[in-house]
């Protein structure tokens, strides 16, 4: 893949400022509070989880969404303030207003975000505590911080810039995103905060976050299959200057929508090679369908088999699992003689059975590698779907079943 | 649960002989290889596998069974026989001719069965030589032994027998299943046969399996996602001489099929307890729902979590998962504040958040139990359903990462 790349040290966004602190809201000395601020006149797109048992940070911030352009983000670690109740919107509230009136702007333009343990009551002291050093140091290279800042079991920061040129004006593009436990779509919360100093209009800033999250992080989640705290947010500040985007059919839209898209496929794909216990970083393409979902129905069955997960833990060219993981994805009238797998390039299955060519051995070396790829054709179309995922470890189960403990 | 319950020796049912060998199919020295023997007359009823890329003794058992009534099952493990394409199914008929050819019946008379690794060509030649004394060992106690010969990465068998009175006649119906890797539904084959002497009529008998493994096998397994080799057969010989029971609205219809269902549940629930690397026995009962379809939805959702199986393996009472799973288990209209969740006797979500009432210590207690309920009330209508599942430990991952190098 060409495009952008994960980096350490992202580009600044004109109108984008970040702080974090370690503000003890779990463990102390651990930087957990992230202060993300915007100028005024900035505009933001944002897409939450669909699961019902929504946490509070969720509730207030699509509810505040609604209303008003938002000028800052809180964002915190180690307590999901999640299956809270009135409390857990109460104690959101609380901490919002604290920045708000620090910052001088209404309740209503500041956005809570939490991740961490699900159904705990969020410490409200040590975060309201920690604003006014948010609000001093607050600045426009912190995205490297802040990238750390939101992490929980992740290993690493997710942090991505692409640039383009609109017009003769540079634009930028920097998103950073947190999440590790993403071998399965409900294994964690992902949050991601993408930013452009491009002036761009509401609705076709609505569209192009849905578009960019559509081809990235919904390919290693099953749509609509989310935690309780999913989201994923984007922010235009218009300080590049550039004339207002309106149009989605602009060759400058088209530019700006391949940028973002193309920062949320490295976030992503970032997200799931820190997935928790990964060893390998597989990716799953299925070709040759009716349609897109049929693709992604296979793509997906594949991508959440236990099975082919330890398998590829194992590296062991385990086919057959591949094969029956294709069949009960659920298309009635496949025909299995029809149906290719390959294994990077090792052709390993087709005509219903085991391909004449293939050779343990030629299997075994594709395996062994780190970046696997599984190649599936199906034979009946010419739709195609690419889609995320890891292998399933040890470590998977230590780091699921100690989390909390 | 009252009524039968898993057995060391169960009970022999007239008409029918069983006889298990180590036929050296992969492993020398392994009991794999079990014939079993329904007298003249015998009606045959089974489910199969939807799986698209279903084996060659599947085709061929379906195939078979539209043309006439078993005498003689023939179960194979160490060798699915799958993704083997032609050769496979030649090399299915290969080992049934045998058994015809000794026995003096028609080919389509013998039905295979196979389980064991998918993709590699079945040892025909030990198959085929152990017929003769496959023949000779027949025997109406040969259930033990054959429970044993049918396992793969079991730990133990599971045979369980029921008795009934019907008119004046006593009835029996013995069972036995294989497969240990029912933590997900593509895990490993599943199969059973169970044998009655009653006298029934072939369409009451088929209604009678359907019935039995819709709330038993498909109740840890969600209905359709099943592997390339998954059967249950259910034999009724007739040798009580009953009358022949014909319609399912009688009471003796009733009351044999209470008991084909109760040792199917048993056998089920032995599953569960033998899954790969299980240290938990989980029932999930989720009441309160619209209708059965959401209640399975929710308990299956629960039931397949990863992150759920960790926390049971780790017994946290980690009930923020919980609340998660149920949240993202499809109900679009779901009120979380009428949701409430029980582990064993403890309360501990109401709401849409963390019961008054709970304490960790209760829940870490209910945890530590090795028998586990999760009990569910959606707080939306009068429908229940109930699944069992277990936890997600080291040893799943060992033992799937594993098997087959």
């Amino acid at each position: 893949m060409t495009g952008p790349e994960l980096a350490d040290a992202p580009l600044p966004v004109g109108g984008i400022r970040l702080a974090t602190v370690a503000a003890g809201v779990r463990y102390p000395g651990r930087p957990d509070l992230v202060l993300l601020e915007a100028a005024p006149g900035s505009r933001c797109a944002a897409v939450f989880t669909r699961n019902a048992f929504c946490a509070a940070p969720v509730h207030l911030a699509r509810e505040r969404l609604a209303a008003a352009a938002p000028r800052y983000l809180l964002i915190n670690t180690g307590n999901a303030n999640a299956g809270t109740g009135a409390a857990g919107l109460a104690d959101a509230r609380a901490c919002t207003a604290a920045v708000a009136e620090a910052a001088g702007v209404r309740d209503a333009e500041v956005l809570p975000f939490s991740t961490g343990v699900i159904g705990e009551a969020l410490p409200v002291a040590p975060i309201t505590a920690a604003v006014p050093r948010l609000l001093e140091g607050l600045a426009a290279d912190g995205w490297a911080d802040a990238g750390r800042g939101i992490m929980t079991t992740d290993t690493r920061p997710k942090l991505c810039s692409a640039q383009l040129d609109i017009g003769g004006r540079t634009i930028t593009v920097t998103g950073m995103a947190k999440g590790a436990g993403m071998l399965r779509p409900d294994m964690a919360t992902m949050l991601a905060f993408l930013a452009t100093d491009a002036a761009v209009a509401q609705p076709l800033l609505d569209e192009l976050l849905r578009e960019a999250v559509e081809r990235s992080f919904h390919r290693i989640s099953v749509d609509g299959d989310t935690s309780t705290n999913d989201a994923c947010v984007l922010l235009a500040t218009g300080a590049a200057g550039n004339e207002e985007l309106t149009a989605n059919d602009s060759e400058a839209a088209r530019l700006l929508a391949e940028a973002v898209g193309d920062v949320c496929v490295q976030l992503a794909r970032g997200l799931v090679r820190d997935g928790e216990g990964a060893s390998k970083f597989v990716t799953v393409s299925v070709e040759g369908g009716r349609d897109g979902a049929e693709c992604l129905a296979v793509a997906f069955t594949i991508a959440h088999s236990p099975l082919v997960k330890t398998a590829l833990f194992a590296s062991d060219p385990n086919w057959g699992r591949l094969l029956a993981a294709i069949g009960r994805a659920g298309i009635a009238d496949l025909d299995v003689e029809a149906v290719s797998v390959r294994l990077n390039d090792v052709l390993i299955a087709e005509g219903g059975c085991r391909a004449a060519s293939y050779s343990e051995e030629a299997g075994a070396a594709a395996m062994a590698a780190t970046d696997i790829r599984i190649a599936v054709d199906l034979g009946r179309g010419e739709a195609s779907e690419t889609v995320w995922t890891s292998d399933f470890s040890y470590d998977y189960v230590r780091i699921n079943a100690e989390y909390r403990t």
